[in-house]
C-alpha cells in the first residue's frame, strides 16, 4: 500500500526531483500539503483539461524520456490552445513500473523543465504511485481567459469559413515511420514526437474564431466535433489542406491521396471557424503568432456531418472520418 | 492510437455515461469540448489535490466498482478537507484495461453518483483511455476556500495542542481482513472500504486550527509532515489516542499495543493543531459537523520529530514511525 515506508521514502526522492519543476511558485506550497492553493481573479474564467499517456499505447518506451515529457505537456498545452485560453500551471500524476529508474526520472523532469520555460507554466502538485503495469502519466492542465471569452466548439454559424493551422497529417506518417524504426532526425518523426501547440495562435483568436478545437483525432474527427456541437455542416475542399514537403513525398498527387492524411490523429494543430467578415483578423492573428494558417473550407451542408470535396466538385468523403458521435 | 476509431466510438459510450455526472453543472461544457471553463471569484482561493488508484496496489478488483468509485472521490476529498476547504468540482482520468465491461463501469458511475450527491460536488471533465495493465484511476479534485484561509501544515506554533479526529487505526486492520477474505459487513473493513472525509469538520476548523494534515500514511507519518513543514517536534501521549471497539479487540491492552495503529495508513482522519486558548472552538466545530474528537499530545520537543509517550511518561516511538522528509 501506498502506506509502505519504503515505497513513500523513494517518491520522497521523486518529489524532490520535482520540486524545482514549480519554480519556486507560491500556489505549489513547495509540494509539502495536501494541495495547491490558487488564488481566483474576477473576471477571469479557469480552463482546465486533462490527458493521460500509456506505455505502447500513446508512446513507446524506445523513446528519449525528456522527448516523452515534452509531449505529454503539449498535448495538454494544446487543449488549452484550442479554447483560446493562456496556460497557467499543471499538475502531474505518475504510475511508475519497478522498472523505471532515476536515470530516466531524471531526464524526465529535464523535458518537463526546457517546455515549462518555453510554454511559461509551472507544476504544482501531483501524485506518484507504483503501478504492476506500463507507465502511465496524466497531466491535468490549467489556463486562463477573460471571463466568458474561452472559444468553444458548440458556436460555429452557418457560412463561417473553416482555417487549419500549419500541415496536417505529418503526425500520422511519423508515427508509423518510428514503428518502422526511423529515427529523430526524420522531419516527420520530429512532428509527431514533439508536436508545435499553437498557444499563441490559439489565443491571437480570442474574439475572432466562433468554434475551434485541435487535431488530436484527425482533422475530419475533430471538425467532426465542432459540427456536432454546432449542429452545423462542414464542406472542406481536399485540395486546399495544407501539406508539407515531406507528408507530399509520402503519398500520392491525386486528392484522393490526401484523404489518409485527414483522418490520421496526432497533428495538434488547430481547426477553428471564421465569419467572412472576419478573416482579416485571422491573418493578422497568424502574422502575430508566427504560425501559418490555411482556409479549407466552410460550415454548410448536413447538420453533423463533415463532407470532403475534390478538385472536381465532386464528394468523395472517406467512410471513416475519424469518428462520429451517437 | 487514440484516434482509433473503434476505439473512440466505445469510449463515446463511457461519455455518455458519465455525462450525467456533470449535473448540468456549465463548467462541463457538457464534455463536449477541449476543457472545462470555471469562473473565477474574488476573495476565494482555489485548492487542488490529485491520487492516483491503481488496482493491486490501492484497492483490490474483488472489491465492488462502487465501492471503488466512492473511496477514489473519498480519498481525494479528505485532502480537500484537510485544507479546510469546501469540494466544488472534480475531473477524472480512466486507464481501462480490455476486461473492464459495461457492467463494471456502469456500477463505478453509480458510486460516483452517490458520493458526488453526498458531497455536493459534479464531474467536470476527464479521460479515458485504454491500458495492456491494470485498471487505473485518478482523480483532480477542486475545493474553494476564503483567500488566505486555506489550512496549512507548515503554520504550527510551539504548544498547540494536537487533536485528531474519530478513531485511528481501523482502516489498517480492516484491509489485513479483506485481504484475509473478510466481507463488507465487517466494522473495520468498512472503515477502509469507505472511509469519512472529514469535509464538515475541516471547513469548520478554519480559522482555528494552526495546522491541519490527513491521516492516509499513518498518524506518526502524517503527523510528521506538519512537524517537518512547521520545523516543530511533537509528542503523542499514546493511551489518548482514540481507538475503536473493532480495533481494541484485534489488539492487546498495553500501550505497546496502539503502535501498530499509529503507523497504519488509510484512515482518512483528520490530525490537527490548535492553540490552547481556541480549544473550545475545536469542540464547538466538532458538534457543528457531527464528528468527534480527541487531543493526543502537543506541539513541543526535536524539530521535525514526533515523539509517542506511554502512560508511564517512557518514550515508546516505534522505530517506523511510518516516513521521514530527507
Amino acid at each position: 500500500m501506498t502506506s509502505d515506508p519504503a515505497q513513500r521514502g523513494e517518491f520522497d526522492l521523486i518529489a524532490k526531483l520535482f520540486a524545482p519543476l514549480t519554480g519556486g511558485d507560491d500556489r505549489a506550497l513547495g509540494l509539502l500539503d495536501d494541495a495547491a492553493v490558487i488564488p481566483q481573479k474576477a473576471g477571469i474564467d479557469t480552463v482546465v483539461s486533462t490527458d493521460t499517456l500509456v506505455a505502447g499505447v500513446h508512446f513507446l518506451m524506445i523513446e528519449s524520456a525528456d522527448v516523452i515529457a515534452r509531449r505529454l505537456l503539449r498535448v495538454n498545452l494544446s487543449d488549452i490552445a484550442a479554447m483560446g485560453a493562456t496556460p497557467s500551471a499543471y499538475f502531474l500524476n505518475l504510475s511508475l513500473p519497478s522498472d523505471i529508474g532515476n536515470d530516466w526520472l531524471v531526464k524526465f523532469a529535464s523535458g518537463l523543465a526546457a517546455d515549462q520555460q518555453k510554454f511559461s507554466l509551472n507544476l504544482l502538485g501531483g501524485d506518484t504511485t507504483r503501478t504492476p503495469g506500463p507507465l502511465a502519466l496524466s497531466v491535468t492542465i490549467f489556463g486562463e481567459a477573460p471571463a466568458g471569452h474561452a472559444v468553444r466548439r458548440s458556436t460555429a454559424q452557418v457560412g463561417d469559413r473553416i482555417f487549419v493551422s500549419g500541415t496536417i497529417g505529418d503526425a500520422g506518417l511519423g508515427l508509423a515511420r518510428l514503428q518502422d524504426g526511423a529515427g529523430d532526425a526524420d522531419h516527420l518523426v520530429q512532428r509527431y514526437q514533439l508536436p508545435d501547440p499553437r498557444v499563441s495562435l490559439g489565443s491571437a483568436l480570442r474574439g475572432t474564431a466562433t468554434a475551434m478545437a485541435d487535431v488530436s483525432d484527425g482533422l475530419l474527427a475533430d471538425l467532426g466535433h465542432i459540427c456536432e456541437a454546432s449542429s452545423l455542416g462542414a464542406i472542406v475542399e481536399a485540395s486546399a489542406v495544407p501539406v508539407s514537403d515531406a507528408a507530399r513525398l509520402a503519398i500520392g498527387p491525386e486528392d484522393t491521396d490526401v484523404l489518409g492524411l485527414l483522418t490520421s490523429g496526432d497533428d495538434y494543430e488547430l481547426v477553428f471557424t471564421v465569419p467572412p467578415g472576419r478573416i482579416d483578423h485571422v491573418h493578422k492573428a497568424s502574422v502575430q503568432a508566427g504560425t501559418p494558417v490555411t482556409e479549407i473550407g466552410r460550415m454548410e451542408g448536413v447538420p453533423g456531418e463533415v463532407t470532403v470535396k475534390g478538385s472536381d466538385g465532386g464528394d468523395i468523403t472517406p467512410e471513416k472520418t475519424g469518428y462520429r458521435h451517437f
